[in-house]
């Protein structure tokens, strides 16, 4: 993309009304902007790494074996009356009445729909396991949205439901969401860690909570130094072998880590001193096994090996996609801007021409554009008529992790400036290498 | 994906409630459920078509120089209270109040927020020309919503606008509008003919409707049967020039072709009367130019090379995203089911075992489910124990354009079936072969 042609309104004043770095810098890098309390457009950066965010949830989901389709937004209040919670909700869900005065609400949530689907077409323990997930929109009326994207009414959420004949089988799909997010938030650069967590107005028997670990959280976290070493790595996983899926759950979950809510002081004494950490957390994603909550009030049940009826074990679990952007920046900045990681870069590297409309530089720019389209790769062509002050000062604001500089001299001498944001360092190089460098990397993750 | 392991409600009855091919052919096919009057899910199947023509939608705009962002699905009634339209729109607007007693609105178009967002971020003449679009959920609170997804309540639409200097730029951003368009409907097989139309509600001087020749179409049409054979094909274009987009245009639009809406008995009867044709039509898009109609009163205004300050001139323009499923199926379906073009087909091929269990025909499906995986194409692999005449009965149904079909005789003398679903044509191949030759009618795409 050339800057030139693009819709990037970056503001140069921190807009008065954001309290938080994320939501500051969501509005000046021109991501998002703001239509009423917490209520968001997401301008084209922003929209771009939405798309990049739910493009790794739905791969992920499909890699455990996770099945996507897509709810309305929009569900009739009788759904929740037959599981009693139209009425215990509370003023968080947005009711609605249609032309016909019949009474809708905005999904805050799809347990109901979702078992309304599962009974209207599975009648046989044979059709199961089942796990079936959407990335849609939903509304929460919050009394105080605030933090930008990060506690906003209308957001963008993966939410799945596994099915399944037993407690055991529900156990297990339980494990496979915990490794699938594991790696879903490692793919980003982010450290999310599994903390044992309280149910909430959901209910549940079994429920963690992912925190990403940033000085904005909203929730108290106790941990063991310890467990933000775990990482997934480049381990395959094979989502059907049970034992295999349950290991990885307990290592990620034997040592201390737990929110404010579930926090044991006596157990966190155990730790050794030197590892006991206290902090704060973004709560990123949640996974619930909740066993008959729904189905059987909602009569989802199997017939049985044994000619038996039962109601389906079942669970919930849901990623916060348009809050991770915010999670993702409140982990990834300094005080330039953002400091995108690479898995979920709006563009993967930014080329600034020191020179517009010298002859020498506007071509290296146009070639290495060029270069990075051919190996698959999307930049950002800095190609305005503009000072290098305020192209480099752009760039770190928007936070791309490569940045490549053209300038005159260099040109003369066959070399490019490769900077990478994270670190500031520099590298000079040719335009080609370069271009190989900044290829392998993407092509490693 | 296995068929053993996904969720494809197929249904052997024919629902009642559908009146129109499309509507029942989803129903019985396990694409949608009805949630509501007018609001469905998209189940697996049905959403894999939507994601398919979402993507091409996108690429093609991206393609012509427009730029994805989203805005949400709630806004403010204050913005449309600015256009006047809060109260000129009736009831199909489903107005919502929020817990503090704000009047808000579920969008049914968007002109007022992208024009809020052009006034509160671009100021010049430089940052023109600009065209954003976002593919949404809208709603419309129809008063009887009817044939399935064609004309439902909440529904999926891609909708773009365009910001120009002046009327000549905007008819440029009209044009190429037109042309991506043609390029659109034609990459998903589908012959759509832009039509000079009333501009309706959203007012405009200039606008062209897109309609899908079938039987069950809402519009009486009217057009020279040479009409229907103009094809962009294969050839580059060149966004940016505007002769030739404007000649394209004209090649698409100087023959006769109107609605009934604008009909012109006396031009229709200059056509040569074998060549004059009668018929119906589904409206799957529409272009309009409407300059300055929503910029003047909402001071969308931009300074001039001449110190002046002008209001901008825009367009919008829009495609049914899940109308466009229904409109493909009524324009391409036969008594057993679907025939999807290759272009929005939810699996590229199906593989049918006949003899689930036998060694040999189990492991020729499963060299065959690989194949196609690393040829980069997704096939559906009917691995269930079931008779074969229910397996095909399926495929038919489901519309997959190609079937490859495995049984032990055939597999004994190294062939498979290979079967185009439009045709019915089958021809005995080695595996390799038909791998070859699926992938190679992909690649062509």
């Amino acid at each position: 993309m050339r800057l030139s042609r693009y819709f990037l309104p970056v503001l140069k004043e921190t807009p008065a009304e954001a309290q938080i770095a994320s939501h500051r810098l969501m509005l000046r890098a021109g991501m998002i902007k703001q239509q009423q309390a917490g209520i968001y457009s997401w301008l084209p950066l922003g929209y771009k790494v939405l798309k990049r965010i739910e493009q790794i949830v739905h791969e992920e989901q499909i890699r455990a074996g996770h099945i996507p389709l897509l709810m309305p937004t929009l569900q009739p209040a009788d759904l929740w009356r037959e599981s009693g919670r139209y009425d215990a909700y509370g003023p968080e869900m947005l009711r609605i009445k249609d032309r016909h005065d019949r009474d809708m609400l905005y999904g805050p949530t799809n347990e109901e729909m979702i078992t309304d689907i599962f009974r209207s077409h599975v009648e046989s323990y044979k059709q199961l396991p089942l796990t079936l997930y959407h990335i849609q929109w939903k509304f929460r009326d919050e009394v105080r949205p605030r933090f930008g994207v990060m506690r906003g009414r209308e957001f963008l959420m993966k939410d799945g439901y596994n099915f399944d004949l037993t407690k055991e089988d529900a156990l297990h799909a339980y494990n496979r969401h915990m490794v699938s997010y594991l790696r879903t938030y490692e793919r980003m650069g982010l450290t999310a860690i599994p903390m044992r967590a309280d149910s909430g107005p959901i209910g549940g028997d079994d429920t963690h909570e992912f925190l990403v670990l940033a000085e904005t959280g909203e929730s108290e976290v106790f941990y063991d130094a310890k467990v933000p070493e775990l990482k997934l790595g480049d381990r395959q996983v094979d989502y059907d072998n049970r034992e295999e899926v349950a290991g990885i759950c307990e290592e990620f979950t034997t040592l201390y880590a737990r929110t404010d809510e579930t926090h044991d002081e006596a157990l966190f004494n155990e730790i050794p001193e030197e590892r006991r950490q206290v902090g704060r957390g973004i709560e990123v994603g949640q996974i619930f096994y909740f066993g008959t909550k729904y189905s059987e009030p909602m009569g989802a049940t199997v017939n049985t090996p044994d000619q038996g009826k039962v109601p389906v074990h079942m669970g919930s679990h849901g990623i916060g996609v348009s809050r991770l952007v915010g999670a993702l920046i409140e982990a990834n900045h300094d005080e330039k801007g953002i400091i995108w990681p690479e898995g979920v870069t709006p563009f993967h590297v930014g080329i600034v021409n020191l020179k517009q409309g010298d002859v020498s530089c506007d071509s290296a720019c146009e070639a290495l554009y060029r270069a990075f389209a051919e190996h698959g790769l999307e930049p950002l062509y800095d190609d305005r008529e503009e000072r290098a002050g305020a192209k480099f000062a752009t760039m770190d604001l928007i936070g791309l992790p490569w940045r490549i500089t053209v300038g005159p001299r260099g040109i003369a001498a066959n070399k490019v400036e490769l900077t990478c944001r994270r670190t500031g360092e520099s590298e000079e190089m040719s335009a080609e290498a370069a271009v190989e460098k900044v290829a392998a990397i993407y092509a490693a993750l």
